[in-house]
């Protein structure tokens, strides 16, 4: 084996991947694939006060709270974001976040603008913000119905929240087109590696180069 | 065919690219698998003072120019950038990159950080500056012994050149560290896709987001 094949380990910063789009235009998808196809990326667990749906696990798809822990959760400062969504409040748990950003673990959050906007103080520098975009109105409508599993009147409301979602893509830093479901997998996951190769995200660069040349540099 | 599939045609800002590296760290190889494997990415013509060799060609390798044509395209502003290399000068000349630009081309520049400095004022929103590291300095060393075409003492003036260039690697946005040349390409090439994808390269998605959700948004 020579020594080029060798790769040590490196440290670095974890990444918060932040993945938007509307209802329908392949968000969930794409992520599901993602957290498939890369080992060093986890999906950020939120708190919730919407009740349990058989099959869910605590602690894996949310952590189950009644109102009065969320309320606690907020005065306390415990989240980094949160919002209500469709009638129940979902937030993030700041702790875990951090403590995993530490160990150069990437995080991807499902969340919408205003979520995206939240994480910026605390985490602007792992932020990684990524808007996904219907080819037409027409095929997210279309996407939307193949699902089956929601009536006209649902339907109607979720293309008016996503004209208001869309509205906000100005405030992310890559915005995709989501034509072919392999294709915007691969723009995501080139991101991802780009975003590792950046100079300060790489932390232990310092201490390399000053190995490679001496210290006198 | 469903209207998923095609792919219109898109506008987007070209990308400069500066491909910096040590002499044997890899720069010359990626830069050729990088200009093989991607259509979008041209090489950057330079002027030079340094004689034509055999088989070289006018305009596709270099402009060959004497030293007054040099001194006079430098007085009336035309290089982008320009820099003394083992005794001859080189130069970008500007006007041939900014058409490029103008088009979505992105042009690939295999210059030291002296060049890459001088970018930045006209071509900053353009740029994206890549350095590669060797893995390490006998590394570096072998590779340059390996080509077998320079003198024990020419590989040692390289070696000390090697190290100062190092010592210029936290002027760039990408640091990689290059021992597998595949590996390498792969990063190189997924921040060319992750720059492409970033929104204020793309120049059509006002328009295209216009169309979606209509002008009252």
């Amino acid at each position: 084996m020579d020594a080029s094949s060798e790769q040590p380990a490196r440290r670095r910063r974890g990444l918060l991947i932040v993945l938007s789009s509307p209802s329908g235009a392949g968000k969930s998808t794409i992520a599901r694939m993602l957290l498939e196809a890369d080992g060093e990326v986890t999906m950020s667990v939120s708190a919730t006060t919407r009740p349990r749906r058989p099959g869910e696990v605590e602690g894996v798809d949310y952590y189950f709270v009644d109102d009065a822990e969320f309320d606690r959760m907020i005065a306390s400062g415990e989240f980094v974001e949160w919002a209500h969504v469709f009638g129940h409040r979902y937030g993030t748990p700041k702790a875990p976040v951090k403590a995993a950003l530490r160990n150069g673990q990437d995080i991807l959050f499902d969340i919408d603008w205003q979520g995206a906007r939240q994480l910026e103080p605390d985490f602007g520098e792992h932020l990684v913000t990524v808007f996904l975009l219907p080819p037409s109105m027409a095929e997210l409508e279309a996407r939307l119905r193949t699902r089956g599993t929601d009536s006209s009147e649902v339907i109607e409301d979720r293309m008016r929240r996503a004209a208001d979602e869309i509205d906000h893509w100005a405030e992310y830093e890559y915005v995709l087109v989501n034509r072919d479901m392999d294709a915007c997998l691969a723009r995501v996951q080139a991101i991802v590696m780009a975003e590792r190769s950046k100079r300060v995200r790489q932390t232990d660069l310092v201490e390399f180069v000053r190995e490679l040349i001496g210290p006198e540099h």
